[in-house]
């Protein structure tokens, strides 16, 4: 191959499916070059950016206007070489018309790896059967900062949490066929102040045991095959721009062998942003991360095109650094069956191929079918996190219902920044939304058909209008119950209060929401507050004052209906909070994940204790818990820790056993508490399960003062709970043996079991 | 020695000196253990902890109390050695009747180094009149987070500004004759969201090249003699166990040679708080310390008595450690001449020695001269910085004048936590406050004898009450001029809102003062916004709509003079702020020494842009600026960079020329600005004076991609500026030759050269 041909291969050019079924067309916005992607086409070309979802258009049509643009592609190109077309899917497909299942940090709540695979699996059918090839999902950022407009993306502030909830929606996304992207790699979420690109100050420490964690797990557990980089830098070094991360940990050490691909832009960020480059030397900053081993550059070409060329004739770079990226893209493209003589660029779901008319396809694929809606549907009800309940849910056929808040009447009020309808569609009103999106107030309607349902807006989301709350409040004092419906609007780069570049300065609700939910408690009606929201707030006197909470995390298309549901009771909660609700909105940034200085009370104005810990949730079922302790009180390899718990009362549900460590003395400084496992358990009524830990001395192991991973013996503290604040059974056991180093391939899980009666 | 007689000279003795002229006694509370110094004496004692700032004792007698107590620690031990006397110092003498001078706050927006030199100086020989041998200041934390409570007692954001006007109170306090101690060494202001004592999350590099440098440069430059650790720990390490830093880079890098002294109760906290020793275990503790390089325990013993001498004995520390703590400690009192044959336990201010009586002495003390009062007046005029002014100011002889706010009629408005009156002696409301603490009040009603002042408090400072402001907004309706008198209450743990352990959960002003503030300003009557605090707080809209902004950091007794002097014009004033002031009232950390990304807009729904940017301050005179440009467009070791101000209006006054460092493209991400030097002029009116830069091209350097302090070539940019935000002359020079690494004997400063004309 020419110098040419290889670089061809090592990058995207953004393209738009067509709404009357050409070809896909080059996009451009205010961020991408022009591209003439006749001239480029004879090169070959490696990845095709968001075909889907860059407009909204029949699915069909797209994937026919991606066999079209596939067939000229491969047509003409010397070695007919197909591109990689990529897509989002954070939280589904993100293309109009396919499902809106709930956002990450509700598949956190769920603690439900195996429903969370399920869904991963449909959604990686569903892109696979247009002929999309890979997804740029999930994000493994472990959140440090509530206030990050991201963090409705990440799926919570535990890393064994994150990890482990990621690696199985990864198997699920990999098993149809879908190349699946962890990203942000790696620190993102840690960005200062929680703001959009911010730089990121963690010490090697907090890298390794925080952060760095959840990528461990995926790359070694899930199968995964692409990386993407994060766009901050860590303690000033750019991410993409930094070898000892994306080779030497990523594949020198983790063994990672698929493709690392640019999170969008960030290549040219090197020189634009993060002045590692000169401001326009585009080769310099391609050079730059090429070398550090970014092998993709998304979602268009700058610098791995022409100037990556001059940079390898002048000397700059070295071309087997090109090779090595080519390689690895070359051997994803062999490994998806790109290559093979027989491929064909008809999806499955087109039958014609090439001859099909824009006629016959249109409308017939269908992204949003029953079974996908009743696994949406399903995660959505298994989400819901009960944070407060006096007594009042569920609600006994109340007569009159007063519904108030801004996010009751808005069919966008479940949807995360990445889901099709809120990133893209809103920019398109003329087109109709594509699924159904029932607005709470219609699906208390229909949960409550026998009731009176008076609604009130009272503020909008953020313009914090206060001018309405009288009337929310009459209306309160005129019902039997109240449901408040608070929270966000997702949206991109200050189109929203939740989302990327959405960041909050404080932890306070949006606008004048606060003040609306104080008028409407002292009302002195019975509230019920229900948070559609994308990260968590705090939430004033509320914890105490009204008489129920309910936390929904952008639950999807299906959200409302399962909110509905949980209030009436067809639905008993069980989800768990994967982030703390803070008590104060400000003090962040903050994590349960924290060592005793950073939960010490009396030592500062600011008492940082939550007002809900990380892992609360509430049920309508009773579960009694009974300890059936260790198996020893003395260890050197496994430990079991077991706990017998029972569902005391008439109705099935969920209980979520957290089991976390506690390391009183350590060589450095250890959080108090620390997840190593779960296990959400499904009991009927009356039924009861043991619960064994099987849990390996790996699990206690932390980076050492000199840098390296240690299990250090000494006293450890098993504690059973049912959050990072209440723990249920504590259980002291002492580590044996000497202080020994572990590597990257020690175990990374407890065995558990549930033996049933 | 024996092995306890070793351990003696390694720990202090928490006293109070006796109100009747009597022995100082040991102090108690709940955080001290109860020490018998009878059984304790014969084996000596190291330090006595606070006899002057325990409780408010009048100087001589406490003088007198010193004095007996050494003569009994001399004739107690073998050796006949005495204690080392320590006192807090950092806005003055922390005793009852001593000056109380501005607060470092303000040291640093003075941006006069000689003059807090010669401060200092003041300090010390008081202190040393009395009988005080070493002084727990000056702070060197570089604000991170605004929100922290100690911010008044630092110098500022700027790494340089720090560490420069350290350096010289060193100085002065050194050839007083008193040790200094630097602290917190290092890393407290980066504890997470600002709240006390909670765990620092920075890199190696950010260490390096934003908390370290102060401290450095104190160490080559100012002769100081003891060094205090920071109670946090970085990235997981306790800097109190962290031989890296007490031991690896202060002793054997840097070449201290002083004693390194525990913050008090850090040795038992590292098994109480960090969890590094077992709880209880304080042998443990204290073998940690000490082997990572804690000389001397403080306040008082609980680890480096009993339990070490066990740890030595049972093999847990090699006594070797002792003995070089030891020295250390002996050699240091060998410096103070205690030691001597001739050195006498009676203070230069007692005749008499023992035989004196309580009589003779009592009031005989001065520590608050004439000429210490006009020293904190000049400094606290120089500190005073003028925000904004649209003409109002100064106040032309205004008839009726409405002063309201509740630091109006405070006299404590003007204090930080550690002058003596804010720290003891609200805790004795029985004791005068020792100290002329005129309030703002008085000193207008002084300043403007014609005027009719009414005043109306508004609001507690952070008792959020908001009946009175409606009588405030009256009284601003019915006045020619409105003067709000805003800002903190100092105090500890949680009796203020400013100072150690009173850390904010935002930057919005405390309790109602915003919605004050708002109020009065929308009465329409021109208004003068006075800000008596400790810490940057955001405005709200008070930057549009008030007519000017003075921001007084807790200037000392001398403080609200010069306030109403600079709103008559008797004083003109020029500080500078030594922080930002925010925009928005949450979004912290942050800082103006800041990455493109960390300052960038349009990327985030939160701007970070402050209100004011550090640096920032405006006089009643007029300058012009003329370039002169640089002494060449390439250099290797050293260029000129010069430029011509101009007094130009007919006022006294001064201006901060401040050097400003860009580095368009580095190998590492670097901060868009970085001040290298600063130069404050004072120009009569109609004076002009050349400044000139000579910077070496160390003053580029930073820590590279392998951890080494490098100066590497290319293009950089000097700012001459009125602030990091207004860069009035930007000067590219190419910084030729290859990159060097540089090491801890290369050059700090840039030679600043004033001439006049």
């Amino acid at each position: 191959m020419t110098l040419e041909e290889k670089l061809a291969q090592l990058f995207g050019i953004w393209v738009g499916a067509s709404a009357d079924g050409g070809e896909v067309a080059p996009h451009q916005n205010d961020m991408i070059d022009d591209v003439d992607i006749e001239e480029l086409l004879p090169e070959g070309l490696g990845q095709l950016t968001r075909p889907f979802g860059t407009a909204p258009v029949d699915p069909a049509l797209g994937a026919l206007s991606l066999q079209r643009t596939q067939e000229r592609i491969v047509s003409s190109n010397r070695f007919g070489i197909p591109a990689v077309a990529h897509e989002e899917c954070l939280a589904g497909f993100a293309t109009w018309g396919a499902t809106a299942y709930p956002v990450p940090l509700s598949w956190g709540a769920s603690f439900d790896p195996d429903l969370v695979r399920e869904m991963a699996g449909r959604i990686g059918a569903d892109m696979r059967s247009v002929g999309v090839h890979q997804g740029l999902a999930p994000v493994l950022d472990v959140v440090r900062d509530a206030r990050w407009g991201r963090v409705e993306e990440t799926i919570g502030e535990d890393p064994y949490l994150v990890g482990t909830i990621a690696t199985a929606y990864i198997q699920g996304l990999e098993r149809a066929g879908i190349v699946a992207t962890l990203k942000h790699f790696v620190g993102y979420s840690a960005s200062k102040a929680g703001r959009n690109l911010a730089p990121v100050s963690v010490g090697p420490r907090e890298l390794a045991d925080v952060l760095l964690p959840p990528f461990e797990m995926a790359i070694r557990e899930s199968g995964v095959r692409s990386v993407m980089n994060a766009y901050t830098d860590i303690d000033g070094v750019p991410t993409a721009a930094d070898a000892s991360l994306l080779t030497g940990l990523l594949r020198d050490v983790w063994g990672f062998d698929g493709t690392v691909v640019a999170d969008y832009f960030s290549v040219g960020f090197l020189a634009a942003l993060h002045g590692v480059a000169a401001e326009g030397d585009w080769g310099g900053a391609a050079a730059t991360a090429i070398t550090a081993g970014i092998d993709v550059e998304l979602p268009t070409v700058r610098g791995y095109g022409a100037p990556l060329a001059q940079a390898v004739r002048d000397g700059r770079l070295d071309e087997a650094i090109v090779d090595r990226a080519l390689r690895r893209v070359l051997l994803q493209k062999l490994d998806l069956g790109l290559l093979d003589a027989d491929w064909s660029p008809m999806p499955a779901v087109l039958a014609g191929g090439a001859d099909a008319s824009v006629d016959t396809v249109r409308g017939t694929v269908d992204l949003d079918s029953a079974e996908n809606r009743e696994l949406a549907a399903k995660l959505a009800e298994r989400a819901i996190v009960l944070l407060r309940n006096d007594g009042i849910l569920p609600l006994a056929a109340p007569r009159r219902i007063a519904v108030v808040g801004p996010t009751a009447d808005d069919p966008y009020a479940v949807l995360g920044c990445y889901s099709f309808p809120a990133h893209v569609g809103v920019q398109h009103p003329e087109t109709p939304i594509g699924i159904g999106l029932p607005t709470l107030l219609e699906s208390l309607r229909a949960e409550f058909p026998e009731a009176d349902l008076v609604y009130v807006r009272g503020t909008t989301i953020d313009g914090g209008e206060t001018a309405e709350i009288p009337a929310a409040v009459e209306a309160a004092r005129d019902a039997d119950v109240v449901i408040l419906a608070l929270g966000d609007r997702a949206g991109l780069f200050g189109r929203g209060t939740s989302g990327e570049g959405c960041d909050a300065e404080s932890l306070a609700l949006p606008g004048a929401q606060q003040q609306l939910l104080d008028a409407v408690v002292a009302s002195g009606t019975p509230s019920v507050v229900t948070l559609l929201a994308g990260r968590p707030y705090a939430l004033g006197s509320a914890p105490e004052s009204a008489d129920a909470i309910l936390e929904a995390f952008f639950l999807g298309e299906e959200g409302t209906q399962a909110i509905a549901g949980a209030l009436s009771g067809r639905v008993n909660p069980a989800g768990r909070l994967p982030v703390s609700v803070p008590a104060t909105a400000g003090a962040q940034p903050s994590s349960y994940l924290a060592a005793p200085l950073a939960r010490k009370s009396g030592v500062s104005n600011i008492d940082p204790t939550p007002a809900y810990w990380f892992g609360h949730g509430l049920s309508y079922s009773e579960f009694a818990w009974s300890d059936l302790g260790t198996s020893s009180r003395l260890f050197s390899e496994t430990v079991e820790v077991r706990v017998k718990v029972a569902n005391t009362s008439d109705r099935d549900g969920s209980e979520v056993v957290q089991l976390y460590l506690h390391d009183p003395v350590a060589s450095v400084v250890r959080p108090v508490q620390r997840l190593i496992s779960f296990a959400r358990v499904d009991l009927a009524a009356g039924e009861d399960a043991t619960v064994t830990f099987r849990v390996p001395a790996e699990l206690t192991s932390f980076t050492g003062v000199d840098g390296r991973r240690i299990v250090e013996p000494g006293a450890v503290v098993f504690g059973v709970a049912r959050s990072a604040g209440d723990i249920v059974f504590s259980h002291p056991v002492e580590l044996t043996g000497e202080t020994r180093v572990v590597d990257h391939t020690r175990p990374l899980h407890a065995e558990v079991s549930i033996s049933r009666a």
